[in-house]
């Protein structure tokens, strides 16, 4: 046999706002062993956005003309569609229950903001900044364990003509989020074609394989063995532009006005 | 600690036309202690779709009007673009080097046709019908070893907006594919928002990271620890319509030719 590597998940209380995610990631892992060096650890983003306080009490919200809009067309509540208006930088459109997103390059449901999970009321927006809470969780682990490990913050998406959602990587420090092929040779000594592998949000997947998406507070999953993956250079997690996506610069060259629908 | 799993890649010969990739599977993991009940054994498309004999010549192509003309939009070689005309239901469009096809309700580059891992001068297409493979492969690997497996037939994509390709299922047995998760609660109690998980595609995920797509042979893993996602009652991988897509039913609202360009 070739490579391999183990995932384990991790149990935890359920977070609330303030929690310090680093030590509670500590505690948990020392009763099983303890972390080694090399360790990837996923985080996942609902629960590391709450315990950073990024939740907002929807009876708070007061939904502007657009907001109401959105609800007719689409049948969102329209406290909700405005926190995904606040929290996007424009609107794509949508379908029933959902509208499309455009935040920081990338197209994304609800703009990520999730009603599961949440205290009754509250809605879990995505995490501020995911590179540098990973690079926050990363120097904490490192001075409660001295031990280097790569962190991952996670979310589970829908994909482009794809039934159900899978893992993908939204922040990360210490690791290389997307590996470049390019050069390398294929089996008969041909240069490659596909040319970037997406490891972290291979990684992400399957450490949502032992977390899930229900009742099962795993919200940190340890991936063993991956440690090739690490990296001192980590630049976090790199978005692509639309015009550079098959799928999206398919849709642009088909309609322009596309991705400037206000 | 919660759940945990481990993934092994196995290596094996380059395969040719005719290999029975099961015998090898039997073959390569007996050395490394054999099969397990509940096993799920990864294999990539690209290695089934070469022992099922799916290569075509290049140099017996002839290329039509229509690839000659997507040679001169998208500079895709017009034999290469012509053997993906003859695999797509219908080509949406494209950007330099890709089309972008239509096959069976799923969109992909090429058509999941490879110049990568094909002897020279060959191209690989798609496996003709990959959970009837993989049907194959079970009923092949339970007579060698009397294990019960799950089988998934994977491939690397790019996705929207998304840097780096990830992995995908495209076929199965034995196992299931998407889990229903409609009904469930969250931590608070909640009925859950994401409604369906991609096991398949976090599975093929995790089991590309011990694959690698350049020289290293390794085209089939061995998922051990999540026999939870076996079914008898395996439907094979389902795929979505167009409609019913996030990014392409927004795609299709802002402009109902999109899918129709021919």
């Amino acid at each position: 046999m070739a490579i391999s590597f183990q995932v384990f998940g991790i149990k935890t209380k359920i977070l609330v706002p303030g929690d310090d995610i680093a030590a509670i990631i500590e505690k948990e892992t020392k009763q099983a062993g303890g972390l080694f060096d090399g360790d990837i650890i996923a985080i996942a983003e609902s629960a590391l956005a709450t315990a950073e306080g990024s939740i907002i009490k929807l009876s708070d919200v007061c939904p502007s003309e657009e907001a109401l809009e959105y609800e007719k067309a689409y049948k969102i509540d329209a406290r909700l569609a405005e926190v995904v208006i606040n929290e996007s930088d424009n609107i794509a459109g949508g379908i029933p229950g959902f509208l499309l997103s455009l935040k920081k390059g990338t197209l994304l449901p609800n703009a990520g903001v999730d009603e599961s999970n949440a205290p009754e009321g509250y809605v879990v927006t995505l995490p501020k900044d995911p590179d540098k809470s990973a690079e926050n969780i990363y120097r904490k682990i490192y001075e409660l364990t001295g031990k280097k490990t790569g962190i991952l913050i996670i979310d589970s998406r829908t994909h482009a003509m794809r039934l159900g959602c899978s893992g993908v990587a939204i922040g990360c420090f210490g690791i290389t989020a997307v590996s470049d092929e390019r050069g390398k040779k294929d089996l008969f000594g041909h240069q490659l074609e596909v040319t970037r592998l997406a490891i972290g949000d291979n990684l992400a997947s399957a450490a949502e394989l032992v977390m899930g998406e229900s009742d099962e507070c795993t919200p940190v999953a340890i991936i063993r063995g991956m440690s090739k993956h690490l990296s001192e250079n980590s630049f976090g997690v790199e978005s692509i532009e639309p015009s550079e996506c098959l799928f999206m610069g398919t849709a642009m060259n088909a309609n322009p006005a596309f991705f400037n629908r206000d």
